[in-house]
């Protein structure tokens, strides 16, 4: 790679022309060489989804004057990075960014994103890899103060690099007006959603459903993600694809299964 | 719940009708009351995807003389179980379990799988959850030798317990016509999928992919899933919802983001 320009892969969950993604395509243009492959509609709490009993198809988009190639997927975030990595680039990226989300993908909300499934598909192909959110979930939202933090942790992360199947869930507060207060890496605080259905009836008279919820947090620690974020921090939390949980392993030593 | 029978939650990601379904609900009218919460058609490969742009059904449904209720429901697997849990069950329930899938869910594949998004839902909602996956993607796959040890399982999960988020990925080889080597816990395999997309062209003349490809194993580990199932055990491994990848947070003290 010596002398070339780094090759970065853009996607999101949100689809090709959110403004979260319009301003994500911005700063990788000024740090290498950018290749969209991104959804052509919302793919939200889609997960680690793949389509696999329909077909896919990928064609190229022209939605700005930036330097960038970009694409649009008829499928998920991950089948955008399969995609991508696969069959339109012309080598494997040297970073995949994922973003700029529109709304949090802190603590648990991590499994339901498409955002972040997009950047552990990208480690799991052995790519450095970044999912960025911004906790407003509204499409006007202020990218702005938060573009030279989305670029440093750009920057190191090529810098540095990731070890496969470990990837970064990063997190921005809503902008007050302020100055943001730093950047902490911590952990995924532990929380979950409390469902709440709102049941409604069709002009037939059939019941149906929309899923509603709240946010809980269990988790009193001062060293998580929703921790750093009330506190108005940028949150990177490294997150891998390793769902092992060794401690009940070891637990499970006097289960009987005989 | 003192002389009460337990209540079992069962889900899956091959529809309500597979035949692996159709088993595992045969096994848990065995060890308590049994109510399904099952998509109406195929959801493989859903991963984590949750219903939020779109309005969920839920409707019972007769399919067999068993003593069990049964509700088909339009959405996801996840879907399925935040609407059992909150919509269609009358109390929290003491089990959750979810299969038995058409096909393995060992290794890399628990991500994508929505068998064990269902599962790891459970969990989240802190009722000790179970996914079952038979090496056999054939309809007529023989579930039969499997059943003695899914129902040991089950009924350990419920005498044990499991801790909030959680939850248990059994994978059982495809049977081979001699009885299976027993039961061993174990570690999530490192490995991955090198996709390989099949391009044509359609009636218009339009390019589209259909997603394929080959498992690849990097791990030659002999406490690995993966390891299990090669030598006729059935593999159980605890698996978790908190992904912080702590080793990587120690690497990045060094990380500059100022």
């Amino acid at each position: 790679m010596a002398g070339e320009k780094p090759l970065i892969l853009v996607c999101n969950d949100d689809g090709i022309t959110a403004p979260g993604i319009r301003t994500l395509v911005k700063i990788m243009n000024e740090l290498g060489d950018v290749i969209v492959v991104a959804p052509d509609g919302p793919q939200s709490g889609m997960g680690h989804a793949i389509t696999i009993n329909g077909i896919l198809r990928c064609d190229p988009i022209h939605l700005d004057d930036g330097p960038q190639s970009e694409y649009s997927c008829t499928g998920t975030p991950v089948d955008c990075v399969k995609l991508a990595v696969n069959v339109v680039l012309p080598r494997k990226p040297d970073l995949v960014v994922s973003g700029i989300n529109h709304g949090s993908n802190s603590s648990i909300n991590v499994i339901y994103s498409g955002t972040m499934s997009a950047a552990m598909e990208g480690c799991l192909e052995g790519v450095p890899s970044i999912g960025f959110s911004l906790c407003d979930y509204s499409w006007e939202a202020d990218f702005e103060p938060a573009i030279p933090h989305i670029k440093k942790i750009a920057q190191e992360t090529l810098a540095k690099g990731l070890p496969r199947g470990i990837c970064l869930n990063v997190n921005i507060p809503k902008y007050e007006g302020k100055e943001y207060a730093g950047i902490k890496v911590v952990r995924q605080c532990q929380g979950n959603w409390e469902e709440e259905f709102d049941q409604r009836t069709d002009p037939r008279k059939r019941n149906y459903y929309w899923l509603t919820g709240k946010f809980v947090n269990y988790d009193e620690g001062q060293d998580t993600d929703e921790w750093a974020l009330e506190n108005y921090y940028i949150s990177v939390v490294p997150i891998q694809s390793d769902l092992t949980a060794h401690s009940q392993r070891t637990a499970m030593q006097n289960w009987n299964f005989e």
